[in-house]
């Protein structure tokens, strides 16, 4: 069932962005639902981010945006930020997505994706000081 | 009042950004809500659009994807689809923009942005055939 | 069915809020829906509205507020700026509220209710010239 | 690229619950956002719904409580409504679930979606008097 | 005040879906809330979740889905799978429910529904090994 | 570039609003942030709560309420309840508020306000015994 080529690119792709951590956070699903697991391999990363068209820079502005605005997906946020960073984003430019977010979500938003940023920029230093 | 030089510079780079006609449709809510039109200016353009440190093909992604995820601001999202393209996003990184917000908020809200940039996309053949 | 006193409660209070307008327009929900409007009657208006502990005026304002957060519900965001008016509350008032709405939901969200609000005044314009 | 069995199941899928006029909506995104019409078949329908372990009428139940309570994708929800009578559930039963929403995502939501369920009934008869 | 017989229909239908502890959820409510906790027995239990037209199991898929797609009240969502599983369905079928909203709200909010169903499974088990 | 004489009009309304607990949470985000804190003092409470044509807890009212309706801002939410008994609310109408919005965005939101209600008062009464 997983031998679908997109789960193989899927799982290179994700690793690229989000490194080995990242890898265990999706696989930590495997034991409630491995499908949903299987999925965001096949399907959010083999499928979409291993597009074209789009760079992977690009790619981690919208989704930090994204994730900023909707404002209830704080683990996503923070794993998202750090692929960011790993994609070329500075600190200050992933502070300021975030901070534009004001304008189309409103200040809590932004102040919330605020606090994430600093867990995962502070998880970023203990891991490579 | 309006004289703080936020006002003026946030006319300037809404123009730059939207065209006259994003210009137009802010003024457009001064009969009603004058000082909302105006913070629109001085704050979202003039303080947060007007900063340094993300450039403004990088901000209309964010807001493109913001849009998209949120999902209750069609006109808005037309508009920025435009001003994205005006600030050298290509028809299909918007689309690609858009694709991938089906991964973070779903295909409905990808299917109805994808609508908005149909529009957005008419609207502009139509003023420059 | 319709017999608890409630609903007969619910009707007073929102035709004191919304005029005949606004019980018409649940009304209008019976023939595909009835028991959703009998529970507006009933429970939203007969139970909640009718209430003491917080005034009508003050229960508008909470109401156009998160409405307007909400973005998602411009008819009933109308039909409570004009419940509002209808309670005490200035044009004026309800537009700082929907104002004050950009830093809590973001500008499109008070952009979308401004707009909202000139509809409403407008109809209560025509209604009463 | 579009020869994944998927997308031929996708396809057959969509077709069975939402019959020619919702295999029509998807094509209709082709000329603008083809991929993304390509990921409706072949993720959404070819892996999504084409799974077992849930029937297709509890499947119908969940995406019409979970558009009515999301409130901003009337289309699809109207779609999805007819999906549902064509999955089996009566047009009571659709209208317990957008009741029942009420409680979890408020009155407005509730009545925006009886509105679609009205334009939804009222579709399925003009087609099959 | 809390003589209406829909109280004690509510409490009994509560207790009948979420057993003692639901019951318990609601009633900590009262030291801070007594009325919001007395309408979740009247209306929630007592009018919406007593009536027929629609069985207790394809209710409890209803607010499964439509918790998992809001994505921000999590206790909640937890308390309904477990109510779900007393109604008839299996750890399988909600897990189907959750997965299903990927394709709705996206792929963080049907995730950050696996881990609540991941902890409500987990202390299912504790109660009853 | 904190010369503006926004930024010390927006410090002051703040405390006047949330005392310098409040003050210290804004300020808190200055490490990560410091631009989005200058907004907050500059726009957020130099503009907007500084405005006149609504009074303060009338601002507070509407706060609350969106807040409550959102439901992903606990934090800001907890504060503005603060706030809002600063500025004359009493704890009941902080509940009728709350209880309200039930209505418009269910009760999961309703219950979870209550519970960051019931937290506020109690690190009031912390504070002042």
């Amino acid at each position: 069932m997983s031998e679908d080529p997109r789960y193989a690119r899927g799982r290179a792709r994700l690793r690229e962005i989000h490194g080995d951590h990242g890898e265990a956070v999706v696989r930590a699903l495997e034991d409630v639902a491995p499908d949903l697991s299987r999925y965001i391999f096949e399907f959010a990363f083999g499928d979409v981010y291993s597009r074209e068209g789009l760079g992977l820079r690009d790619r981690q502005i919208a989704t930090i945006a994204a994730l900023t605005a909707q404002g209830n997906a704080q683990p996503q946020l923070k794993a998202h930020i750090r692929g960011g960073l790993n994609a070329g984003l500075s600190r200050g430019e992933v502070l300021e997505i975030i901070l534009q977010m004001a304008v189309y979500a409103g200040f809590p938003a932004a102040m919330n994706a605020a606090s994430a940023a600093r867990e995962a920029f502070g998880e970023a230093d203990a891991e490579d000081p």
